[in-house]
């Protein structure tokens, strides 16, 4: 029962997994795979260190199975096959009032506000569970959560068929976002530079550019027949990302930025006012996405087993880390929580 | 039959009001008065001259009558009062098949992309004409130009009775979106650094506060409970509005971009991300909010006469623009076209 735990200064230290009974309102689960996911990168890098209880283990992309539950938990039971949506949320501030409890005022993230899933035994609150299906595998399962958020992104991007979408940046989020538009029936283009993320997109069947080698607001116009894209999903988080979304959208078209923009990027306004361009953030996912996700990828039509790139033991966290740090080849790296 | 030319270089010139006969779709207008707005100053500086073709006649917040009807013209006569929705759309681009004439790929606007109104005799149009009530006053008709952008701009923005709502700059645009939006029913506030327009303002009941005293995000944050603003209107075209914008929404709240950004400012794209923010420019009108604008001007609700701030003859207007530069306390002119 080992966890990997968060030292701050780019170190992962191996250690016990507490297993914590579960509150009453709580469930003790045995993870089995639990993905690294970008924003666990970040707080390796020691960005999110006012965030983070160090040590703590961290992780939130995670799949497992009930083990205990707790006294007031209903309509869950041990043995059944799980995932989690790891947000926990206040109830009463404004955004919870309002409905949009995911993107809460007082919002504590699963895997850093809390304790996280690269451990084989998590204790999460009831609320947060989704159901898998009947023999779904649970590396697979692993994947929901990055799904979820690429079902949210394309919800609120209100994608629909025969659209024109464009999504700059083709890492792990981009792709699926590209995968789950194009599963809709939209007309896909990634924008992405990296070689190897260029030719699994086209291996899944999407169309992709290189911006660097193909003038992206001149292709987009000649592919929309003059008018511009649909939809734009900004994944890149990048000054190059933000200067090029807004010669790509249409008269009234939508902008989706999914990225975290760490500095403040300089956006052509005047195109917003002068083709009336819609921009909306979204973050996360509501309960319903995780459920779209987990029927897409039930469904069979997603490629997730080609998105999982590696099946790493606990002990390889660090080593894991500092390979995706150097590596321009590795989409999602999942790590076994009860391999050792 | 005096007309206004712009001459290139700061100049205007009065020479001859061409009565130019109207074609089968036109009409031949008598203009009583048009008002002098930002477009024309930017104009006069020559931030305009690849679309203007110099000497030309400019102006287009006019208000007049019908002198002499087309051909194929229905429904209208001579002697009508009306004022024009000064567009003119291609009919066949993506935005006008989409039902966006209004920011046509190839719009023309009458007063820059054609010959304006600063002159006793213009040739319209007829689609462009809306009808003014029967009684209505022609100075004040005059601001129905900008008073049916400040409709546009609401109800893109979608205010909603009891809403929070914060207008940065309060010049005359910002003023008249104030005005409609709190007619709504909107709890405004306009964030102003000038004090005449700040006086102004209060003068007409409504709230206002200077940035560079009062530190704006903490205001707006207090006066909504914490929450946040529900929609924020940029009508500044200022780095500091645009650094500000974000900080007075709520989540999920909506920024509505009006100013003309002649440079791109750095955005918060991360607080997007993180609130989910709505971002939507806004640009002229359609014509129901022409309808809407004499709806509510008819109403006498809105202190019009408070907003002309002088009424010149044509033969004034080169001084117009130069007190416009120099002034701090000049909201609308309006140059008296038949006056010489």
């Amino acid at each position: 029962m080992k966890a990997a735990y968060y030292h701050g200064n780019r170190t992962i230290r191996i250690g016990e997994s507490i297993r914590r009974p579960p509150g009453p309102d709580e469930v003790r689960l045995n993870v089995a795979y639990c993905g690294v996911c970008g924003t666990d990168l970040h707080i390796f890098r020691g960005g999110m260190d006012k965030r983070v209880a160090i040590p703590q283990v961290i992780g939130h992309e995670m799949a497992g199975e009930i083990a205990e539950v707790g006294a007031n938990v209903k309509g869950w039971a041990a043995g059944e096959r799980v995932v989690v949506r790891p947000l926990a949320s206040c109830g009463t501030c404004p955004a919870c009032c309002a409905g949009h409890a995911h993107i809460c005022y007082n919002l504590k993230f699963l895997g850093i506000d809390t304790p996280g899933a690269f451990q084989s035994s998590w204790t999460a609150p009831a609320h947060t569970l989704h159901r898998l299906p009947p023999g779904f595998s649970l590396d697979q399962a692993a994947l929901i959560e990055p799904i979820a958020v690429a079902c949210h992104d394309v919800r609120l991007g209100m994608v629909k068929s025969g659209e024109e979408v464009v999504v700059i940046g083709g890492g792990p989020i981009g792709l699926l976002i590209a995968l789950v538009a194009a599963q809709i029936g939209a007309r896909v283009l990634i924008s992405e530079v990296n070689p190897f993320r260029l030719k699994l997109a086209r291996e899944f069947g999407l169309e992709a550019v290189n911006p660097k080698e193909t003038d992206l607001a001149d292709f987009v116009g000649k592919r929309s027949g003059g008018a511009g894209a649909d939809v734009v999903f900004e994944v890149s988080g990048s000054a190059a990302g933000a200067a090029t979304m807004t010669q790509l959208v249409r008269a009234r078209g939508r902008i989706v930025i999914v990225a975290i923009f760490a500095e403040m990027p300089k956006v052509d306004l005047f195109s917003f006012f002068w083709r009336e361009l819609h921009l909306l953030g979204a973050r996360v996912y509501e309960p319903e996405d995780f459920e779209e996700a987990i029927s897409l990828a039930a469904r069979g039509i997603l490629p997730l087993t080609r998105l999982i790139s590696d099946r790493r033991p606990l002990s390889d966290l660090q080593t894991v880390f500092e390979q995706i740090e150097a590596s321009t080849d590795l989409m999602k790296v999942l790590i076994d929580t009860q391999g050792e």
